[in-house]
C-alpha cells in the first residue's frame, strides 16, 4: 500500500488539532519542546520507509522504552517475568500505588510505571548499566548508532522522581524490587530520556509486527509467539488508562509516551511511528491518536 | 479452513481438563449442570458449521447476553450510550461497586454487572418486556424460533440478585439508571437466563465477524465500523478481569458467561463458541479458555 | 453551674455564624427549614433545664435516632451486636460503599447509614414496626406523648433513598441483613424523620450521661458500663468524618444529624442539644459545633 | 486512691496471658524481646509513683515516641502544624498508602506512619539531629539523663524501612516532606528506637494530664487547652485502626507502640504506662490493653 498520499493527507487535516493539547510539563526539559511540532513515520516489513512532517527530529520518548525494555526482559526470563509484573489493564492511574498496595506489590502490567521499574530491576540485575544496554539494543534493531540518553532530560527526571522512588520502595517492601531502589529509579529515568525519531522508532518496533525478526537484517529477537504475545499487552495496556478507547477508535496494538511519541502496529504488515509533543487529558499525543484513528479509518486496515 | 479435525483434536486433548473447574453455584439452578459437559461450533462467514462434543445441547448464556443486549442499546443510541457507560477495563471483579463509587455511577463497560445493568435500563426504557425484544433479536439472528429464557433460571437468580440489586439502586443515587430499579433488575436476570446452544451462539456472533450483516440472511445489525468498534470493546473488556490475560493467550475479541460459554470472533473469517461449565478463579470456563487457545496456536490465525 | 448566662453569651455571639452553613437540600422537606433557625438546651442529671433561641421548636432529628435506636438494639443483643456491626470510625464519607465491599459487609460504626440500616434490621426483626417502637422509646424516656415522625419528611426520604436502598442490598448480598431490605430502608427512613426539639433530645440522652438510669423517672435503661460504652462510641463515631476534629475541639461524646441537631453529653453531670440547620462540609451543624466548642470554653468542662 | 493493690491484682490476672501475643518481629531486634515480659506504672501528679513487674526495665518505645514528637512539632508550629497533617482516625492499617493517594499527600493524623514522618520532617527542619531534639526532651521532663536510642535497634529499622521511605518519597511527590525523604526516614527510625522504663514513659506523657506542666519541675511544655487537644488526638486516633475498640473498652486517651509499651491518661489525676510486648491483630499490646481495661473497671475512673 502506498502509504505517502495518506500521511499527507492526515497531516493537512491535523493542522487545527496541533496546538489544542498540553505538552507535559512536569519535566522542565520536556516542556521546552514546541506544542505544534508533528511528524508520522509508516516502515513496512518491505522495508518501505514513508515518512511527513518532522519524521527524522528526535524527541524524548519516555514510557515508548517501556516497550523496549520489556522486550528484553522478556528475553531473559521467558514466562517466569510474569510472577512479578502481570498482564491485566490496571483501570487506575499510570503512576498509583493504590492497586500496588491491594495486590502486594506486584504491578498490574510492565506498561505503567510500577511495572516498567520491576522491568527495570530485572535489567539491573543483568547489566551493569541498564540503561547503556537499552541504548545499544534501540542501535542494533535501528542500525542508528548516534541513538542516546538526553542527560539533561536523565537529571530533570530525576530531581521530579518521587512518586517513582515511593513506588520502587513500596514494591522493594514486597520483596518485588531486588537490586537497590535507587539504582533502579536512575536507570529508569535515563532509559526514559532516549531520543529518537519518528523513522528510528518505527524501525525498531517493526520486528514485531514481523514475526520477532528484524527485517533489514534477519535477526530474531523474539519467537513468533511471543512477538504476538507482546502485541497482545500493548493492545490491552499500551496506552494508559485509555486503552479501552484506544482500541474502540484506532484498533492497533500500540505503546505512547508523555514526549507525545506513540508506536503502533499491524501485524505482518507495518510499524507506524507518530509525535505530536500536546496531550490529551489521558497523557497520550492527542493529534497522535487522531493521526492513528484517520489512518486505520482512511486504510481500512486495523486488527479488525 | 476445515475446522473438523482442529476442534476433534481439541476435543481430545481437553479430556484431563473437563473437571478441572468448577461450576458457578451462585445460583443453584446453574450448579446442576454436570462440570465435565463441553461443547464447541465454529461458524464461517461462508455459511459452513463446524461442531464437536454437545455443541447442540442449550445452555445458560448468563453475561454472553450482556453483547447482543449491548449491541441492541448501541443501535438505538449510538455513541451517546458512551455518556452512561464508559468503554475500559475495570481492572476490578464483575461485581465491584468500589469504582462505581469513585467514578460517579459510571460503569467502566457495558460487560461487567453495573454497565450491564445501564444497558438494559436503556432496552427496558425502549421496549415493554426488555428480555422479550433480546429473545426476539436472537431468534432473527439464528432463525432458531424456539430460543428463550429459562424462568427457573431466571428465578432462582432473582432470588440471588442483592448485589445487582445494590448495584442499580447506588446507579440510581447518581441518576445513570432511570427506570424503576427493580424492574431493570428483573429484566436484566431474565436476560442471562436465556439458553442457547454453541452453534446458536456462534451464529448469533457471526454479524460481528461478516462487517455487521448477518451471512445467512443479509440483515444488517450494524455497519461496519460500528462493528469493529464492539470486537474491539469485546477484545479490552469481554472476560471479566482477566482481559489481559486472555487476550495474551488467544488473541480473539470474546466475551464469556459463568454458564461456561465463551463466544469469540476472528474479523472476517469466522464466530466461534466453546461450552464447558467449569470456571477458573476469574470466573470464565477454564477448558473453554484452553480450547480457545489451543484454536488460535493449531490455525496460527488470530488478529495478531 | 449556672448555663443560663453562658447559653446567652454562646447565642450572641454566634449571630453572625448562623447564615454561614448550608441547609440539607437533598431532601426537599429538609430544605424549607430557615438556616437561621437556632435553639439549645441544656438539662443536668439533677433535673434543671437552660434554654435558649427556639430550644422547644421541634426540627427534624434525621441521624441523632441512631444513638437511639443502637441503645435498642443494644439492649436487645448486648455485646452480640458488635459481631454484626463495628466500633471504629470509617475514615470515609457516612455513606460510603467501599469499605463495606472491602469488609464483608460489616459496617464500621452504628452511627454511619451502613451501619444504622443493620441496626434497624435487629429492631424490624424484634418489633412490628421499628418505627413506632422507637418513636415509643422516646416518649417513654422524655415523658412527651406528643413525638412522632413526620410522614411528609419520611415519604420525601423514601423518595431518595437510592444510596440507602442500595447498601441495604448490599449488606443482603453478604448475609447482613436480615429481613427484607425495603422494609429495612421504609423502616429507617421513618426513624431519621423523627421531629424533637432541643429541650426533649437533651431529656431524652440524659441517662447516657447519668449511669444509664432516665433520672426524673428513675428507669434503668442501660447498665452503667453500657450508658459509658455508648459514649465511647459517640465520642469515637458520632460527627461523621470530622470525629477526630470535633473531640479535638469539643471534647464531648455526641451525634449529630442533618437536619442541624446534635446531641452531646457531660458524663455525670448534663446533656446538651443545639440545633442550627446550617451545616458545614462534614454534614454537621455549623454553629451548632462552635456553639458546642465556646459551651466547653467559657465552662471549662469537657472529658479532657 | 492507692494504686498498689490494683497493679498488683492485674499483674496477677494477667498471667494467663502474657504469652498470648505475638511479638513484633519485621524488625530482628524487636524479636529478641522475651515474650512473658510485663511491667506497669502509673505517676500521678501529686507526685506518686505506683509500679509493678518490670517497671524500671527500659524497651522499645517505638510509635510512643510519636507522641513526644507531636508534642514538639505543635510547639513549633502550633495550629498551623494541621496544614500538612490532619486530626481523623485513618480507617485503614496504620502504614497504608491508600489514603496518602486519595488525600493528595495529607496523612490522617500525626500517629500513623505517615503523620509522623511529616512531624519529623518538621523537626528535621528546626534542629540539625531531630532525634537528639526528642531525646532531650525525654530527658528533660523524666529527669532522666541517661535515656537514649538504641543504635542497633534503629540500625535494624532502617534496614527494614522500605515501606517508610516509600510514604517518605510519596509525600515528597505532593510536596508535603520539605527535608531529603532519606534523612527524615533516618531520624524517625531513630526516634522511634529510643528506649524508656514504663516509670519513665508515665513520667514523661504526665504534663498532658496536669494542664500543660511537668508536676515535678513546674516547667509548661503545652498551655492547657493544647494540652487538651493532645489528650484528644490520643483518644480517637493513638491505637492505630483499633481507637474505637480501645476507648470502648478502657475509656483513656493513650498511645501504643509495637514495642509492647502503652501510655494512657487520666487528666487531672495520673498517667500510667503498661508494657508486654505480645501484640494483638491490630498491633497493641495484647496484655496491654487488657490490663488497662481492667485498671478502669477496677477503679471506676476513665473519661466517661
Amino acid at each position: 500500500m502506498d502509504y505517502s498520499r495518506i500521511l499527507e493527507q492526515i497531516h493537512a487535516d491535523l493542522q487545527p488539532w496541533l496546538d489544542k493539547g498540553r505538552v507535559a510539563d512536569y519535566i522542565p526539559e520536556l516542556a521546552k519542546v514546541p506544542v505544534n511540532s508533528f511528524g508520522m513515520a509508516v516502515v513496512t516489513t518491505a522495508g518501505e520507509v514513508f515518512r511527513v512532517g518532522q519524521a527524522d527530529t528526535r524527541f524524548s520518548i519516555q514510557s515508548i522504552s517501556k516497550l523496549f525494555a520489556c522486550t528484553m526482559a522478556f528475553r531473559l526470563l521467558g514466562d517466569t517475568l510474569w510472577q512479578r509484573v502481570g498482564r491485566e489493564p490496571s483501570g487506575t492511574a499510570f503512576n498509583s500505588l493504590v492497586q500496588l498496595e491491594a495486590e502486594h506489590g506486584k504491578p498490574r502490567n510492565p506498561f505503567i510505571n510500577a511495572g516498567a521499574l520491576v522491568v527495570t530491576d530485572v535489567l539491573c540485575r543483568r547489566f551493569v548499566k541498564a540503561e547503556t544496554a537499552l541504548v545499544e539494543f534501540m542501535r542494533r534493531v535501528t542500525g542508528e548508532s548516534t541513538i542516546d540518553y538526553d542527560l539533561r532530560v536523565a537529571q530533570s527526571e530525576l530531581l521530579h522522581a518521587h512518586r517513582n522512588r515511593a513506588m520502587a520502595h513500596f514494591m522493594a517492601s514486597f520483596g518485588n524490587i531486588e537490586m537497590p531502589a535507587e539504582a533502579v529509579v536512575d536507570a529508569y529515568c535515563r532509559q526514559c530520556a532516549i531520543s529518537m525519531s519518528c523513522v528510528e522508532l518505527a524501525k525498531a518496533a517493526l520486528f514485531l509486527s514481523n514475526g520477532g525478526v528484524v527485517p533489514s537484517t534477519g535477526e530474531r529477537i523474539l519467537d513468533a509467539s511471543s512477538a504476538k504475545r507482546l502485541s497482545a499487552l500493548m493492545l490491552t495496556c499500551g496506552t494508559y488508562d485509555a486503552a479501552g478507547d484506544f482500541v474502540y477508535r484506532v484498533g492497533l496494538p500500540a505503546k505512547s509516551g508523555v514526549g507525545g511519541g506513540i508506536v503502533a502496529l499491524l501485524p505482518g504488515e507495518m510499524a507506524v511511528c507518530v509525535w505530536s509533543p500536546g496531550l490529551d487529558s489521558n497523557g497520550n499525543s492527542l493529534a497522535g491518536v487522531l493521526a492513528l484513528e484517520w489512518l486505520t479509518t482512511y486504510t481500512g486496515r486495523s486488527i479488525f
